[in-house]
């Protein structure tokens, strides 16, 4: 595949329950605002929400599998959380290459999450070394 | 807690191929960088390895659990991915404090994970809101 | 134990959304038809569905466990997916004995999964080789 | 996509302990063939192995996620399981359109998983009505 500017791939998923819990698990992230629903249900977010990172994981699914795909390096990642993302709510990361720079073989890529509802809920950009095509 | 210039508080683990299973379960990241054995041993890395946003994940766990901890609003990440995670590698996250915006309520902080080896594996800066005191 | 004519066997199990969470995950079966609300409840089934393979492992189930079980071979298992089920279906997967071949040392059982409305929503049969006794 | 008579596609997955464990769990098959190694190492296959079913799932995983994809109606699915699979052992699952049926709507697919050895573990067919494009 050669990639070229203004490629766009993305990744849709339902955020459950079950996705939190075992995140929680695997990354030590106990938070009380992902596990605790006394303790979220008196914070600004009204209860319990998913851990941002869990977002941002959809991002590097979208560029490992998809856009540029198998083998490609992950060299760096920019993120803004910039809503809260809630239990059922149904994810959306699209990743857009925005440049391309033949000399160091690497790719930047805009990356952002939206809900059902379209809004962003984050935001940031990636650079990629590419596989070998 | 009064956070102060050059807090410091870490998060270690050891990184386990289940770890790593569960992870793309609920990430969808299913990339044979992670899953594919045979893909893996052919690649630069000479063997699968673990997500790089799964060693991020540790991250948010010492900001959200320890420093500042729960009730902090997380609001950015940058990300460096320095070298890969291998499974059975420990690893170490440490946030340290290193500028805090009384003004906007904003506190940046230095964000590094190391291998066993004390090798940087990843890098970044990360900014939160703390949770009223 | 002595297999006859007519022995029968059953296992019943609620399917939870994190038994399909986790399914997905091993399978790497990330259908959006299992994991994407938006999607799922545009399509013909108006919501999500588990996934069919998930409810034909109720059948190994039996003839692993119960009959034959322990130390039994599966040779071979045909399927047929009749209708969906939901998360929260509880469905019994039954087997019943419906050829002894003694010269090949082969059992025949008919393999019927229903939910908890006695709806058949797979069915098919099974060949295995019993342990010896 | 127009589907063909020879299109084909494939997933592959290297088999961990960690997904027998889970299947075990998600499907209730305990069966000391998977999780007693006392018992395993003296059947004839000389040690715990997989799930057939666990390997039958890779097919449900390129059927539903790439030939014919997301919308498609999984009708039928027989299976042959023709050698044992062991744990990390990496399996190629690959399906091919052998006949299409446009009056009932109907694709036929050869369904075949081999090990990193080229040995077929699993062979057989499977049905579905594809989505509408």
């Amino acid at each position: 595949m050669k990639i070229k500017l203004g490629d766009k791939a993305s990744f849709t998923r339902t955020v459950t329950e079950t996705d939190v819990v075992l995140y929680g698990g695997i990354s030590g992230d106990l938070n009380p605002a992902h596990f605790n629903e006394e303790f979220a249900s008196k914070s600004i977010f009204k209860g319990r929400i998913a851990h941002g990172m869990l977002t941002a994981s959809y991002i590097s699914t979208v560029l490992g599998m998809h856009l540029p795909g198998p083998g490609c390096i992950y060299l760096s990642q920019n993120l803004k959380f910039t809503k809260p993302v809630r239990f059922g709510d149904t994810i959306t990361a699209t990743v857009e290459v925005v440049e391309i720079d033949h000399d160091k073989n690497q790719v930047t890529l805009l990356t952002i999450c939206r809900n059902q509802l379209e809004h962003v809920v984050l935001k940031g950009q990636a650079k990629v070394i590419p596989p070998k095509s």
